[in-house]
């Protein structure tokens, strides 16, 4: 059956490093709540660079999979 | 007193039938959860092709309006 | 260390007064909910003009910053 | 030869059954008023949700062809 | 009966005020000439800045309530 | 005083010969309807290629100076 | 093994009955010629109305898997 | 019969006269390959500046009508 | 004669007031280092919220009118 | 001489270590069909995130030259 | 060695002829004071009609390299 | 107080290595001249592949505070 829904996030991930590992650490934040993530889509790059630092930050959507209501306790909730 | 607040979430709705058909799936969903819906905008149309099905896919982002915080218990909260 | 993780929230706010003012509005509820409000994004501004009133409305994006899992008590949760 | 000249108007229709029926509305109230439309372009996808309901709501720019002036009475003005 | 249709015209108010004034600007125009407004989307924010000066230009479109044909007399026409 | 109103119409011109002379059909043909012509914005750029042809087919926002509604005979209407 | 590479094409595909016919219509022509095919997102919107029609007209981008260049038969190729 | 599929290629032209010069170079080039071309859109527009020269050079998206899969050796083909 | 010149510049200005006051403030400090600002463009709009303040930040492009080189005393420098 | 075409085409690369590679991979993957590869420009970053991986992927449109049709044999075809 | 470093200036040009003309007219102002010119990318094109004129404008962007620092006086300098 | 005014460049920096890379290069070259740099915003990543190499390509907006005008040696000047 293909009636599935999924619930996106907006989520900002900052690393010293790379754009690829701002994407890491913004992901396994996400991983410490969300269940079922699916997918993520890269919104904005940008930076900080005050001090001299050079700090990469990248704004991305994930997704997850909600289940259905009676089932809320095993996945991600709506709001 | 026109000091109203609404919060958007985002949602992906798949069927097998329609874009129409995704977003009644995906709009069923949310009212399992939430109330005072108000509004939706299409954001992205996409599918999946794979093994030869047609699958429709549509991103809404749903907008539902937010009480003050002392009736928080009859609307949507804000996280 | 610089790895920092924000979520990020769509909120519409309305007001009859000014474009300002809905942001006022929207910033105000956020704050009733959400700690470490960090910055905001204006998407859209649109309006209302039924029977003779003009009542502004701004769509933000708001973000604030998410704490590591076992602090989640004293920030912001993801979903 | 080649030179026409073709004006767009940009209407929103509505439907509680599809935005391919919203569609048709708005361009069967086009055709009351207009003459030789040619094409028309979706820009946008929206939908209410009030009270249980689902409306669909799609606003196109519809493109019909101008006559030349000395021939405006059987064809669409400008303004 | 959800079958309705609107027109939207595209305005620009210009003010030495604010931005918000440049609409009230454009709307209270509108309203001599167009009955039954309904929304306005702002589409463009910029300004004039010869001699010495700081005008405010807001795009607007505006949009608004088109009645049956046989009641043309009672709101806007679509061309 | 600064408080003008300007009105945008969308209209697209054809040639055989450039964009510059589809555009120049286009604000011909504007010329014959409206006055206080202002300024333009180039909206997209086409082209039909069938029959072997190659014509060029401009869009074009064009706006107008709007007069005060008591003065309306000397200027462009709103609708 | 997660080293994966597809091509997208863009195809537009018209139907008289509404703009998810109009997908099945340019789907099931791409699955004629083009193996694998893996998803697709809508670009764009259009129609024509000329002589009384209401036409749908979709432009999608397909994608579908790249085989190996040795595997090249198999699938589909890259130009 | 309304159910026709087109494909759309991307293809970039230069020139030293013009941006309508560049368009025909590449519309010329499509025609030896293509045939029953149908429409073009202009994507971008940049231009070489290197070595005291200005060359236009334009993005365009040019569209072809695919016939059924049986008649394709009579048009273009899909990949 | 027709042919001029202008260079926009990218400033973003602050303000603890509103996103009209902001735009003040950057257009002020222009006027300190520029002659002959002609008009500027709103780009975007965002905020900052941290430690219970909300300031607007606007980015603006401001364009002011190139004098040939043999005047490039009494006028904008291209860099 | 200046009158120059090239082709682009649209690829998605995929990788488990990071955007860049697997930009070299989709490009690897271009070059064993095609020739005079010239420049590539991102369009999209996506990524996989099902059963704890990480995928990056990236969509390119990659340009190369056209050569005449007489020459077609030594170089890409257009369709 | 591939670490080269370009600066991006945003220049308006105006002409009465045709938008290539203006192109021209921005591209030999920016020669008289900038070198190593070496692309530009068109963002803009708008024009003005009042007093029965027809005046094209186009917005670039206009690249040229930067040398290193203790080269800058043979080149274009940062700000 | 929060009257602060900033001015962003647009720059491109390119590199063998990767995007986080040529922002780097990017970077380094803008604090060779300007000072109190804040923030960046990737626009556009594209990459050269002629004669086998594969360059990687950022434009970036870097964006440094500017002082008042009597403090401008200290600070980075408004052209």
């Amino acid at each position: 059956m293909s009636e599935k829904v999924f619930k996106g996030v907006e989520i900002v991930g900052t690393s010293d490093q790379s754009f690829s590992h701002a994407i890491e650490v913004a992901v396994a934040r996400a991983r410490q709540t969300l269940r079922e993530l699916s997918w993520f889509v890269v919104e904005e790059m940008r930076g900080g660079l005050q001090a001299g630092r050079l700090e990469y930050q990248v704004t991305l959507r994930v997704f997850f999979r909600l289940e259905a209501q009676d089932a809320a306790d095993s996945g991600g909730t709506l709001v």
